[in-house]
């Protein structure tokens, strides 16, 4: 057996079943494995930021890794930018990156670079394999790293003659560990906390933004008055009926400090420090008082589960019934950003996913869709724009029973429209929606952020009207079926057209 | 006057006037400054792979740097396998990075990562500013960094609060540094090994593909015999009518080591070894014997034409007049890469420039406009594939009276297919001439090399026919102006329609 198939026989027995691939010479032999071994769906994508991004989202919705193949260091170069979100999300990605023999590299062939350290600040975990006895352990070992708690990237960097040596042997499956209990320490101290009444924030991500974890953290809140919050960008948030309508940290500073001054204790459950997006001249780093007293109740790699439990016990905070509001109703009028939102609301498959990349849209949506059906909310949490197609892409081959719902902006489609072809190519029930403003808002709203003013050249260079994007024509040039809805009725229409037939459907909605 | 106006003084002081840029939030004050200080045109991409393949074209053509603006590492990253590309090519590129305030970035805030690691593997110079008042000086010394012989990429990283800050100073332009002049023994020991006959075959690449160094190689080849060659992929290479044609190093290995067995001295003028693109098993990894002797008369870095212009002096070489080739004819019959060659060489304007990311399909191309009037052949230096539109982009900005004609693959194309907006929205003179087979072909060559079989997943990741792309509508989605040729008849009124008309265009050619 060669190296290759050592290595796709290694992580079928590890549980690793999808491939997200934009292969390349030095892959070759990993592609021809994967005609001779059963159980790996091979995923295409033309670009290979669809394939970090898919890997991204099929991993917040299945938990578990799925493999990635990409060419040489300037290939996972492409794939950068949305692997430094999915290790923001910390989810676990086995990130296989060929290379060049291990003879030929010291020449420093024209595809040469550093590729260990390109892949470094995203991964967790970075080996490169120098023999082919050897590769079959090392991607058990990387299935391991990846899926150790908190998750995160275990970059695999193969070189082609170890793939095409003969003398491979395949790993033994490694156990998956798990997430550690908290002290019970610190479940003490944060009990403490809250039984003294002060202003407290608990600050939520990871599990502990299930379902579950919600329905005990809504438990903890009504006992104590503790105020719960998801940080600005989530990795995966449950939504909808049923699930505690949980607020977001706001983007904007002065709206989050404003919101949060009263606070005496930061509580963080699976999450981190309220830091802002950016520094602005003269305003704070953090969205809640700096004199605020943290406390960690379970750090991302714990069991938020058990944490909150457990703090729910120690509490005695008793079952409590959450209160259904009103069920989302179509919206009638001008198609407004509200508008579309209270429509999409009201139309929502159950189960569907949100992926959100909105960016200054966003907010109606998130909004209008606390009382629709059962939801995931999928967000951009390492803020590398353009990672919403391809993470749809990703949730839609993890789960083909479910609905994914992108919405972006104009501007952020762009970073990796490509990821359209591998929705039609799988014809996976994805349904984008484009929020077409034509500019780079969310740069207006920044300009002021910082206190600049806006002239010919600013505007010109935040401006996309210059010649205005034509998704429908984009879509349709790569197979996917698409509609502009200049109307909120039209709107209505095309969404309950999408939803009731499989397969792709983009809409574009032009906004101001 | 805040930093980023020193910044961008200081820049236009000392001769960079484009920006390529895709900004983010941290990089507003950049942007603002740019309204108040003349001289610097800012050019948007939609993508930072645009920004960054757009400023290797500039500088293939210009010979100085443009500036890049980028955001964050993240942002960086969607550049990197672009600037790899550059930094392979050897051009100057002032590349600027914005980034998280001094204050901040300790917090971690998400889009955080190290900016300078994904810098250091195509930069030839790195340096974050950290005080405003050292910005202007320290834009000098990048200007200068990425000027130095052979040039390569300066990266400044910008945090955003060294740019809003007051107490900028313009920094004084610092002195372009010159080639150096090779020692008279390096003149020498080359001039006793033409002396002696032995089969010697010169790689020519840099100032020595120029015209002029062109001219100077083949006084010295037709007066000693020795044999010329470009590497298989070349910075920037002098073709046409008055311009020795050189040939290229062949891609496939068989082909190499066979033409060039009988070589005994391998002479390097700007070029380094011929090391193959990548190992195949059993196959060497250089094109050239292993056994021939290395001689190099001139460095990168090197003064090149005064290098050949010894050497030929020291031979006595007798001026040479070059032989004219037939003119190229309009091609008739089927539509194949062979005609559409010729075709496109009988059509080809005067002083075109001809943008190589033909992959499998390259070589007619090359071949056939080897007697076509003056132009420059761009190809692509560093290996990552997907170069070409954004080249050919800032081609067209750094010549607007040239006409540029990219020759493309439809898989390589996709990877940074947004330059066709900046393409529409500069109104660039730029024909695109997608050679459509709607696979990776290339693959397929690739697997043949490495002796494996092609099975049904290797057919399937390999296609791109589940579903075609429709190259005329992915192009006016963005603002191109675009047809398919189906017969040779079309594709000639089409490229003559092109070449008559101000402004971008793309043709679709379908192959099998």
């Amino acid at each position: 057996m060669n190296g290759a198939e050592s290595l796709v026989r290694t992580l079928v027995a590890s549980g690793v079943d999808t491939c997200f691939a934009n292969p390349g010479t030095s892959e070759m032999h990993f592609v021809a494995a994967l005609d001779r071994v059963p159980g790996m769906r091979s995923v295409l994508g033309l670009f290979e930021g669809v394939v970090t991004g898919a890997a991204d989202g099929y991993a917040r919705m299945t938990k578990k890794p799925a493999a990635t193949l990409m060419h040489c260091g300037p290939g996972l170069a492409n794939g950068l930018s949305l692997l430094h979100n999915a290790s923001r999300a910390r989810v676990p990605i086995v990130n296989i990156v060929g290379d060049q023999a291990t003879y030929h590299a010291p020449f420093d062939p024209p595809l040469s670079t550093d590729t260990e350290g390109l892949a470094r600040p995203s991964s967790v975990w970075v080996r490169r394999v120098t023999r082919t006895e050897t590769l079959g352990a090392d991607a058990a070992a990387a299935v391991q790293a990846a899926r150790r708690p908190p998750s995160g990237i275990a970059t695999l960097i193969l070189p082609s003659d170890v793939s095409w040596n003969e003398g491979g042997a395949v790993g033994a499956a490694l156990p998956v560990p798990q997430p550690s209990k908290v002290s019970a320490d610190a479940i003490h101290n944060v009990a403490r906390t809250l039984a003294s009444r002060e202003p407290a924030l608990m600050l939520i991500n990871g599990e502990a933004a299930s379902k579950d974890g919600l329905t005990l953290a809504y438990r903890i809140a009504a006992a104590t008055g503790v105020r719960l919050a998801a940080p600005t960008f989530n990795t995966r948030l449950a939504r909808g009926r049923g699930r505690y309508p949980l607020e977001r940290v706001p983007y904007v500073v002065d709206v989050a400090t404003a919101k949060y001054a009263d606070i005496k204790h930061l509580i963080l459950v699976g999450a981190g420090e309220p830091v802002t997006f950016f520094a602005y001249p003269g305003k704070p780093s953090f969205s809640t008082p700096r004199d605020a007293k943290l406390h960690v109740l379970a750090r991302p790699e714990d069991d938020h589960i058990d944490a909150l439990a457990r703090l729910a016990d120690e509490l005695n905070c008793p079952d409590v019934v959450l209160p259904e509001g009103p069920r989302p109703v179509l919206a009638s009028g001008p198609l407004t950003p509200d508008s579309a939102a209270e429509t999409l609301a009201a139309l929502l498959p159950t189960h569907a996913i949100m992926v959100d990349e909105g960016i200054t849209l966003r907010d109606p949506f998130f909004n209008a869709t606390a009382n629709a059906p059962p939801h995931d909310w999928l967000g951009n949490i390492g803020g590398a724009i353009g990672g919403g197609l391809p993470l749809s892409t990703g949730a839609a081959i993890a789960e083909p029973k479910r609905r994914v719902i992108t919405i972006t902006g104009d501007g952020s489609a762009m970073y990796a429209v490509q990821a359209l072809w591998t929705q039609a190519r799988e014809q996976l029930d994805v349904t984008t929606i484009i929020l077409s403003n034509r500019k780079y808002a969310v740069l207006y709203r920044e300009l002021e952020g910082v206190g600049a003013t806006p002239g010919p050249t600013v505007k010109d260079l935040f401006g996309l009207d210059r010649p205005a994007l034509d998704w429908v024509a984009m879509a349709k040039g790569m197979g996917v079926e698409a509609a502009r809805a200049d109307t909120l009725e039209r709107l209505t229409d095309l969404l309950r057209k999408s939803f009731s037939m499989p397969g792709p459907f983009l809409i574009e909605i032009p906004f101001e």
